[in-house]
């Protein structure tokens, strides 16, 4: 039981990845966090852009979070006809990439890749803020706290989707389970007539301005981040258990159907006990779902543990990036558009690679802005909503290559795709100025990024590819250059590998010294070489080898031998050269600290530098594991 | 001309080593700052531990310095003799280990080690500490001013010795003419009997306290620092031009009269002028060779050209560090005592691991204490007195094993081995609560540390040493695994190189892939492998090359492939196993970004974990320069 082992749990056979796949008890926690979460900061959004009109803005949020709440409704429906037309993976950009073309399956890659590596970052530092605002002592350690949660959602993804998600259970359950009561619980009192809050909230301000349309625009494009995560499930295909369908249904079901729950009542309720949003820069600021829970119920134990299990989701919300972004990567890495690491299951059969790039990138993103990433929040509606537009148009094209009987399906798609667009719309130019537009910079570079690496691996494939059978113009055996310092076991096993290989095995050792004692060492050495090695070898019949002496003037090894082998190939243009260098392995850090590594670094220079005729081999030796020095 | 030609200088050859020594001009910069520097902190450390005694501490502030001065002479006579003993190299290591066995010359290598990285965070703090109290606008980047002279100092001998010697000539002749100008003229003022400062000093306090022996042994030991960097030209006498004793001579001559006449001249003329340290943490501090230059030549333009001399002096103290350090360890490396990398000149014919040793011990210093390292200074001084007692006790000892005749000899140094000695009693007693305890707890770690690598090497040379020659049991061909992911131009270059060492061959396919599609592909992949190999192989009348697949369930290929040479070699013990992995090599970093290196990851773990009897090469193909491909 090692480190790894302990960190990650042991490693998992392909075939057990059927085992680690997830129903939606599960699901709801590992995929729905993102979604859920949006509840909090939906409403809130479009309650700040109407603080200006004071009560009057009441008015309007009803029919605000009302377009929203049917925009969600359309999104559904959409949703789930795109599930059951792909079954095994419906994500926006396979969406796309069956029915639209290569560049719209790119646009929504980038757009999603975007967006959930801003999720990331936006809804750990959203949850850090509202952990801060709680206990304010925490002030000066919301990066380090920032990363913190990063680091466990990134190593509870890396044991595996599952186990995130049964990690992430108990809040997500509680966090259902308290808001709805509390929501049901508030509509049944107004239902009653009791029309007085249990804790009354601060009093609305007075009206700065009238309602106009740009205004309860902006409205609706800041609450629409309420819908961010509802693609989750589609991108998430791939690690749902059999029946997979029933357990897509299921998990998106809960969760819109919650979302939709929690956006109508949080809007009913403010409007009956007349909560606004409160300045986030003055003090004694108070959430919107926070003035809701005391309206309710007051400031009791409940207030604490139903708001302890928002802000345990809103941290955790990152979670549906960890579902979904590995995966997308996967498909594109598939594809050839991102580096085939993307595409390689790891120790968990969890993709390793976009795991650690997603953490790694909104760590930077986290530790650049500070913590605070309220300036990102616009920009991550818009990736969402863009995606939405794509896997709609794309289902609508999927429909109408079919047959008429699906005109059923078309016009739901299209129904949504056309509403999601024009949300989009909405919110390109509602938020383009407070940073929209970095988005439509971001998404093109990306694109190109991901081209570049396509056309890189065609052309790979190209300089790779070898139509037809083998073409073997002659089996000569190679020259063998042996590397040997000093005459030692270490060189013996490398001779004796080499007189195995070829019968032409030529000795190379290295002169790094001028003067006299030169003379007299090469001296010294040659006659070593002829009793040991020459004179037994010869008497068993066989060639020799020959020692050659090279001077090394500049202390590099990789030179003169490269001359040499130019050299030889010269000679003897029918013999290939092969170079064998004899290696001590090390097997622990400090031995690495005293060994130069110089066969590393000499094989290094020859694989990078040598001809194409030439192959570095090494013989290694294992130190202290090898049989027993001579007595 | 690539970055490091640019930054280091070309790559010279062993026969240049001799162009590259340095005569006395540019030895003094290099190798005396540390001993020239002290003269600005010898004196004002003597007279700060007399502060307490008011206007009394001037009356004794001259018979310290007049040991001191003594004490020097007494070291200046000695070392000459070592110099003449020892003219390639007089370092105390060598001394010791030729003359008192191993135990002392470790003593003092690990002396001699701490002292010099000490010298180097101390020397560059103290002139940052100046620069800054000078500019105190600079203040809140004491630790980058720091880290950026260690990097100024370690690029210039990184170049090279002569390079740093040239490159700090003018600050430190200008300081010398300064310095010897300013006393020589206050000297001949006071003796014309001009007794008026120009600037008069700040008065002094009041005696708080009577003169005890205590405080006097005190004075002297802490004036004591100002002979640290005496030792520096035994140690750097390997740099040295023809006619080195020449050289040598010179330079320890220049550095330690220029001293003498500091010190001396600082004493006298602090005791004419009432001159006494101040203190450093009150505000208007003013250093005592700061208010001597105002008393001799007030505020005026020589006094803003001497002060800056002197701050860069100080700030470059640190290079006589460089050039001892590095020769230190290489002579420590080549008797095994430190890994080999010490020992191995580099580009320039420097010791490069020294040099960033060095730097990067002294640099981790620097940031541990942010750039404050006063606390470091008594440990300073202990390191230094311990190398001379070493070196002369090593002299006396030189002389007493050869004949009668050098009696002088023996006289000489064993009254400067008596004399360091007891200087060095003294500094441990009187320092001894202030740190000098730590250098006795970190010399015996550092000789532990030497002695544990020398043991590895000793261990390491009987486990490769091969008395006698070689022994061969066969020359059987091995069987050669060619590892194949695909049939490609690749796999065929392997496949070639596989039949022309040896004619059995088999090339090995990991399946990594399970369900129904599997069966389907290994027929496909057996079908080409007959056609595109076999058969044109056999067609030429050779034993065609085996296709293998082996399942890799859990996606790491060394398993498999060990398992089946462990197989290979049951069936046939007389045939070897090699392994050939295909491998293309990688021009550009994000080359490696966009392949897994499978190749270089698979050969690690097969080197790390295979048995003795097993060979791993690399078949290098490089991408877009070998041969085009076919059209």
């Amino acid at each position: 039981m090692n480190l790894s082992t302990l960190m990650f749990g042991r490693r998992l056979a392909n075939r057990e990845h059927e085992d680690k796949k997830i129903g939606w008890v599960e699901a709801v926690p590992a995929i729905g966090l993102d979604g859920l979460g949006s509840s909090s900061y939906g409403p809130e959004a479009a309650l700040t852009v109407l603080i200006p009109l004071g009560a009057l803005g009441l008015v309007y949020i009803g029919p605000v979070m009302g377009c929203i709440v049917a925009l969600l409704a359309i999104l559904y429906f959409s949703y789930r006809q795109t599930l059951s037309a792909y079954p095994t993976n419906g994500g926006a950009y396979v969406v796309a990439k069956e029915n639209l073309g290569e560049y719209p399956s790119l646009l929504a890659a980038a757009a999603l890749m975007i967006d959930y590596v801003l999720n990331v970052a936006v809804g750990v530092s959203a949850g850090v803020g509202a952990l801060v605002s709680a206990i304010p002592s925490l002030h000066p350690y919301i990066v380090p706290l920032c990363l913190a949660i990063v680091f466990v959602v990134m190593l509870a993804n890396l044991r595996g989707t599952g186990e995130a998600g049964s990690l992430f259970a108990l809040p997500t359950y509680l966090f259902i389970i308290c808001f709805l009561g509390a929501i049901a619980y508030g509509l049944v009192g107004l239902g009653l007539g009791e029309k007085a809050p249990v804790v009354a909230p601060p009093p609305l301000g007075p009206a700065a301005q009238g309602a106009t349309l740009w205004l309860l625009m902006h409205a609706f494009a800041s609450g629409c981040t309420a819908m961010t995560g509802v693609e989750a499930v589609s991108n998430g295909m791939g690690s749902f258990r059999q029946p997979v369908m029933r357990n897509a249904y299921f998990t998106l079901t809960i969760i819109v159907v919650v979302l939709g729950l929690l956006l109508g009542g949080v809007a009913t309720i403010a409007t009956a006990f007349e909560i606004g949003a409160m300045d986030q820069t003055r003090e004694g600021y108070q959430s919107v779902l926070s003035q809701l829970l005391a309206a309710i119920a007051g400031h009791g134990a409940f207030y604490y543990i139903a708001m302890a299990s928002l802000l345990s989701i809103l941290c955790l919300s990152a979670n549906t990036s960890f579902v979904g972004f590995p995966r997308l990567c996967q498909m594109v890495a598939a594809d050839g558009y991102l580096p085939k690491a993307f595409a390689q299951p790891g120790r968990r059969l969890v993709f390793t690679a976009g795991i650690l790039f997603l953490s790694g990138f909104a760590a930077l993103l986290l530790i650049a802005f500070g913590g605070i990433t309220d300036n990102l929040i616009p920009l991550f509606a818009i990736g969402a909503f863009l995606t939405f537009t794509i896997s709609q148009a794309g289902m609508t094209q999927h429909w109408r290559r079919r047959s008429r009987r699906y005109g059923a399906k078309l016009a739901i798609n299209s129904v949504g795709a056309v509403s999601t667009a024009a949300a989009l719309v909405i919110i390109l130019i509602a938020k383009f100025a407070e940073g929209a537009w970095i988005t439509l910079v971001a998404v093109p570079v990306a694109i190109a990024v991901l081209k570049m690496i396509k056309s890189y691996y065609i052309s790979l494939q190209r300089e790779l590819r070898k139509p037809g059978p083998i073409t073997l113009e002659d089996i000569e055996p190679p020259t063998v250059l042996v590397i040997t310092e000093a005459w030692n076991r270490l060189s013996e096993r490398a001779i004796k590998f080499a007189l195995t290989i070829s019968p032409d095995v030529v000795a190379v050792h290295f002169i790094r010294l001028g003067g006299p004692d030169r003379e007299e060492g090469e001296k010294a050495l040659r006659e070593k070489w002829r009793i040991d090695v020459e004179e037994p070898i010869a008497a068993l019949g066989l060639r020799p080898p020959r020692l050659m002496l090279i001077p090394a003037p500049y202390r590099q090894l990789h030179q003169p031998l490269l001359r040499l082998v130019e050299k030889l190939d010269a000679d003897s243009p029918e013999r290939r050269v092969a170079v064998l260098i004899p290696e001590t392995v090390k097997d622990r850090w400090w031995q690495k600290l005293l060994h130069m590594n110089r066969a590393g670094r000499l094989r290094t220079k020859l694989v990078k530098l040598g001809g194409p005729r030439l192959t570095v081999a090494t013989v290694p030796w294992r130190l202290y594991r090898e049989e027993p020095p001579p007595a």
